[in-house]
C-alpha cells in the first residue's frame, strides 16, 4: 500500500480522491486545502482526514503527495514535496511563468523520489495504444501528425484570465503529446488564432480558435488545431502518417444507437462535456505513478517533460502575437530525454 | 465482339440495352419487344435496330440472347435460344411455375452453349467479396448466415399481384446467395411472415414482412429476413459467421458526408431506391457472361441453380402458409454442383 | 442508505460486492455463502463482514437482499426473502425447472416489496435507450426484430452441463429482451441449433448454434440467434425495424483506434470476453432496484416477466428438440403485464 | 445537343472523351493533338474524329472546347477559343507562370462564352454536398477548416519537374476548395514541407510532405496537409467547424465489406490510387460546363477564380522557401467574387 496525501479539494482534487479512496493499492492518508471547511467535507466524502500541510510532507506517515491545488501554489508544494523526498503526481503546469518554472526544476535536480506531472491525454486508452503503435515502429518513421483539441463550451471567463492563454493552457497538453507521440523535440512553432466566441476574450489578449505547426528536426511536422466551443460536444483526435501507414485515435462517441431515417442516418453524439471523455485518465495516470513508485518503472511526463512542453508553449504565444514563425529554446539544463 | 440481341424494352431491358451500347466487347445487334414501337424507342437511344424474333435467334447474326421480357415468356426464349444454340442470360424466374420450369430445363438438357439466369445480387461487389471470402475458407467452416433484404417502399400492386409472392420473388434471391456463398443444398426451411403495409396483401394470400431459417446439411443456419418497405431506403446485409471469424457485407450509404450536432452525429443515408445500390451489378453479370462465353469459364448461376433457389422458394411457401418446417426436395434430373 | 446483505460470493457475487461496497446510497451489510471461508474472505476485500443466513433475512438489520448463489438455492431464497419482506434483486432464473419456478412465484404472490430478476442486458446502456425510444414511439410500429448474441468462447463443460441448454441460458435474456422491446408476449417459438464446438455438446442434448425466430400477437417477427465461440469476441447487436424506422443497438468495440494500411482499414477488436462488455450492467441494474426501493419507481423485471421470458425458453427447447413450431403458454397466475 | 471538340489525347483527355462520346447531350465534333496518331486513334475508340485546332476553333462546327493539352499550351487555346467566342473548360492552370496566366485571362477580359477551369475536386460528390451545406448555412459562420491530400504513391519524376511543385501542383486544388467552401479569399498563408521520399525531391528544391495554413479575412482558419505517398491508397478528407456544427467529407473505402477478427475488425481499403476516387468527378464537371453554356446557369471555377488559387499557391511557395508568414496579393484586374 502506497500512503498518498492530496492536495487541492476542488473539482480536480475531488476526481483524484474517489480514486485514490478507490484504489486497492492506495492508503488515502488524507487532504489538505486553504479552505480548511472544503477539505474537510472532500475526507469526509472519502473516509479520509483533513491534513495540515506539516502532515501531508511529513515522509513518516506519507510516501506520495497529489498536487491539485491552485496553479500558483504548484511550485511551492513541489519545493516541499521534493524537500521531503516524496513521490509527486502534480497537476500542469508546474507554473505559469517559465522562468519560475524552469528555477524551481533547477532547485529540485535530480529527485529522489519519482516526480510527475499530470498530462492526463498521455493516458487516453486511444491515445496511449496510439502512441505504443507508433514508437514501436508500426507505422514506420513518422512524417505528419494532426491533432485536433475542441472544448464543448467556452469555459467560465475566470478560468480563462487565469489560464494563460489557449497555447499554454489547452495546446500545451497537445504539445507534451506531439513530443511524446513522435519522440522529438520541436524546433519551431507557427501559431495564428482568432476570436469567435466572445469579443472579451480579445480585450484578454487570447483566442478561441487557433491553428498551430509544429516542426521537428527529422522534418515531420505536427497541425493542431485548437477550439473553445463546438457547440457538439468534446471532440478530440489525433492521426499519425508514417512511411508504413496512418494511425489514427478516433473520435468517441457516448454509445453505439444508430437511427436509420429517411435520407440519413443517425449515431450517438460525442459526449457533452470533456469531463466525460477525460474521466478514466486520472485513475489510468495514478495507476502509471503507482507502478513507478512501487516497481521503479519509469516515471512519464517528468518534471523536465513538462518544461518542455511549456517551453513550445511559450513559442507558440510568441508567434501567435507576432504572426512570425517562432524558433524554440529549451532551458539548458534539462537533460530529460525525450519519451 | 460477342453479338447480342436483347428480348425486352421495359426497365430491366433499357439497363441492360445501355450496358450492351456501352461495352467494348460487346456487338449489340439488336432488341425485339413484342410492343413493337417500344423497341423501335429503344434501338433508336441505343444506336441498334429492332428485331424480330427470327432475327433474334438467328445463329448467323447473333452469338447470345438477353432475355428480359416479361415473367411468363422466360421459358419459352430459353427454349428457342438453346434449340439455336445460341448463349443466353435470362432474367429470373425461368418460369413462376417450378413445374413448368422444370420442364424447360429438363428439354434443354445440357446445353450447347452458356445458359446464366441473372441473380443479380451474386454480381454486387461486396456481396462477391464476401462470398470469395468464404469459399476460399477465410473464415473457416460455415456455421452461421444473417441475411437482410429490405425494399424501400411496396412496389406496385399489379407487380405485387404477378410476383409469385415474397418467398418466390424477393427471398428466392437470398436463397440463392445463401446456396452460393454455403456452397450446400438447404435441407429444409421455416418460414413465418406478416402484413404491416396494406391489407390487400392478405388478400393475395402474400406477405410484406417474412423471416426465414434454412438449415444446411452440414448443420450449418441460414436466418434471412425480408420486407417490402422500410421507409428508410434500400437496407441490404449479409453475415457470414464461421469457425475462424465473420465477415459482413455492410449497409450502403450514399457518401461520406458526415455532421456533428448537439447529442448525435449525422451521416448520409441508405440508397433511396434498390436500384441505385443494384445498378452496378447488371454491368458486372454482363461482364461474368461474357466470359463463360469467350474464355470458357464456368458460368453461374446455371439454370439447374436456379431452378434450386426456386425450390427452395417453394418449400418456403408451404412453409409460410402451413406455419410447419418444409422438407426441400430438388428436381431429380439437376446434376448441377453448387456453386 | 439502503441496507443490503447479499449471498453468493462466487464470481458474480463479487461484482456485485464491489459494487454494493462502493455506492454512495448503500450500505453493505454482509456476505453469505456456503462456503464460509469463501465468504470471509470477500467480507474482507468488501470492508463488510460475513453473515449466516438469519442475519442475512433479519428484517432488523437487512433492507435488501441480493442472491447471487447457486441456481438451484434461488428458489428457496426468494421464498424466505419474500416472507421476510425485503427487497430483492435475484440471479436469473428463478429456477430451472419451469414448474418449480412457477410454484414459488405463486406462493409469495403480490411481493411486499420489489422482487426483481437480474436479466441484465437491460440494463446495457445501448439496448435500455433502444427500448426506450422504441417504446417511446420513435420508430412507430415495430415489425422485425434481429437480435445476436455470440459469446467469445465455448464456456467449460461443467456450466454447460448445469446451464439447461442454449435455450433455458443464453437465449432466455433475448427471450426478455424481446418482450421488453416489443411489449409483446410471443406466441410461438421456432428453434433450431447445431454443434459445431464439441461433439459433447450433442451427448448432452445440448447446441452451441442456433437459430430462433418468435412471432408476437401483433404479427411482429422476432429473429435471434445465438452461438457459444466466435473466436472473435463477444459479439452481441439488436436491431428493431419499424413502420416509421430502423433503430439498432450496435456491435461494441474496446476501443477508437484504427490503422490505415494497403488495401485495408483496421480497427480496434470487440470485447474479448462477455464480461468486459456486460460489466456496467450489474451497477446500472442495482441503481435501478435501488431506485424501486427508495423512489417506490416500478420495478423490471419483476418474478412474472423472469417466468413469461422462462416460458418462451421451455417452449424453444420443445422445439429444438422437435422440429416443430412450439405454441407457447404462459403460467396462469401470472398477470404481470409486459412491461 | 452541345458541339464539343476536344484538345489532348493523353490519359485525361482520354477520360474526357469516353464522358463525351457517352454524354446524351453532348455532340463530340472530334479531337485534336500536338501527335496526330495518338488523336486519330482515339478518335476510332471514341467513335469521332480528328481535327487540325482551325477545325477545333471554328465556331460553324463546334460550340465548345475542352483543353486537356500539356500545361504550357493552356494559355494559347484558351485565347484562341477566347477569340472565336467558344465556351472552354480548360485543365488547370492556366498556365504555371502567374504573370503569363495573368495576362492572358487579362487579354480576354469578360468572356462571350462560358470559361472555366476544371478543378474537378470541387465536383466530388461529398465535397460538393459539404460546400453546399456550408454555404447554406447549416453549420452557421465558418470558423475553422481541415483538409488532408494524401497521394498514394510518388509521381514519376518527369511529372514532378514539370509541376511545379507541391503548392502549386497538389495544393493548389485545396487552396480552391478553401475558397469555395468559405466564399473568402485568403489573406495570407504558412506553409513549411520536408522530403521524405526521395532525395531528389529536395534537389528539386520541392517536397513531398507539407503543412499550410491560411487565414481568411474574418478570422477563419484552414490548415491543409499534403502529401506524396501514403502506402495505403489514395486520402482525402475536409472537415469545417462553424458556429453551429461540423461538417465532415470522409474518407472513401472501396468497399463495405468488414472482417471481424481476434483484437480487430478489418474492412476494406482506401483506393489504391487517385484516379478511382476523383474519376466522377470528370464527368460531373462536364455537367456542371453543360449547364452553363445550356441554361446561363453561373459557371465556375472561372478564371478569375483560378487565378486566385494559383495567387494562393504562388505566395505559398514563397513561404515555403522562405519560413515566413507571406501575405497574398491578388491580380488587380480580377473582379470576380468568391464564390
Amino acid at each position: 500500500m502506497v500512503r498518498i496525501a492530496l492536495i487541492g479539494a476542488g473539482f480536480i482534487g475531488s476526481v483524484h480522491a474517489t480514486n485514490l479512496a478507490e484504489h486497492p493499492e492506495v492508503e488515502f492518508v488524507g487532504v489538505h486545502d486553504l479552505d480548511a471547511p472544503r477539505a474537510a467535507a472532500l475526507a469526509a466524502r472519502s473516509q479520509t482526514r483533513a491534513l495540515d500541510l506539516d502532515q501531508v510532507f511529513d515522509a513518516q506517515s506519507t510516501d506520495a503527495v497529489l498536487i491539485a491545488s491552485s496553479t500558483d501554489s504548484h511550485a511551492d508544494h513541489l519545493r516541499h514535496a521534493a524537500d521531503a523526498g516524496l513521490a509527486t503526481l502534480c497537476e500542469k503546469p508546474i507554473d505559469l511563468d517559465l522562468t519560475r518554472a524552469n528555477e524551481v526544476v533547477a532547485e529540485i535536480g535530480v529527485p529522489g523520489a519519482p516526480m510527475m506531472v499530470d498530462f492526463n491525454r498521455r493516458f487516453d486508452r486511444d491515445h496511449a495504444e496510439l502512441q505504443r503503435s507508433v514508437r514501436s515502429g508500426d507505422i514506420g518513421t513518422v512524417e505528419l501528425v494532426q491533432m485536433t483539441s475542441r472544448g464543448p463550451a467556452l469555459p467560465p471567463f475566470g478560468y480563462i484570465e487565469a489560464s494563460g492563454g489557449q497555447m499554454r493552457d489547452q495546446a500545451v497538453h497537445f504539445f507534451d503529446l506531439a513530443r511524446w507521440i513522435t519522440g522529438e523535440d520541436p524546433e519551431s512553432v507557427f501559431a495564428t488564432g482568432s476570436v469567435f466566441t466572445d469579443p472579451r476574450m480579445a480585450h484578454l489578449g487570447d483566442v478561441d480558435t487557433s491553428a498551430a505547426t509544429l516542426r521537428m528536426p527529422s522534418g515531420a511536422l505536427v497541425q493542431i488545431d485548437c477550439t473553445r466551443r463546438t457547440g457538439y460536444g468534446y471532440d478530440e483526435r489525433i492521426e499519425v502518417l508514417g512511411s508504413d501507414g496512418l494511425i489514427e485515435s478516433g473520435r468517441h462517441r457516448v454509445g453505439s444507437v444508430v437511427r436509420y431515417g429517411s435520407g440519413r442516418v443517425v449515431g450517438d453524439g460525442l459526449h457533452a462535456g470533456w469531463f466525460e471523455r477525460v474521466a478514466p485518465t486520472y485513475r489510468a495516470a495514478l495507476d502509471h505513478f503507482l507502478a513507478a513508485i512501487t516497481s521503479g518503472a519509469a516515471v512519464g511526463p517528468t518534471l523536465g517533460e513538462a518544461l518542455k512542453a511549456q517551453a513550445v508553449a511559450e513559442a507558440a504565444t510568441r508567434s501567435l502575437e507576432s504572426g512570425r514563425l517562432a524558433r524554440i529554446s529549451y532551458p539548458v539544463l534539462v537533460s530529460t530525454p525525450a519519451r
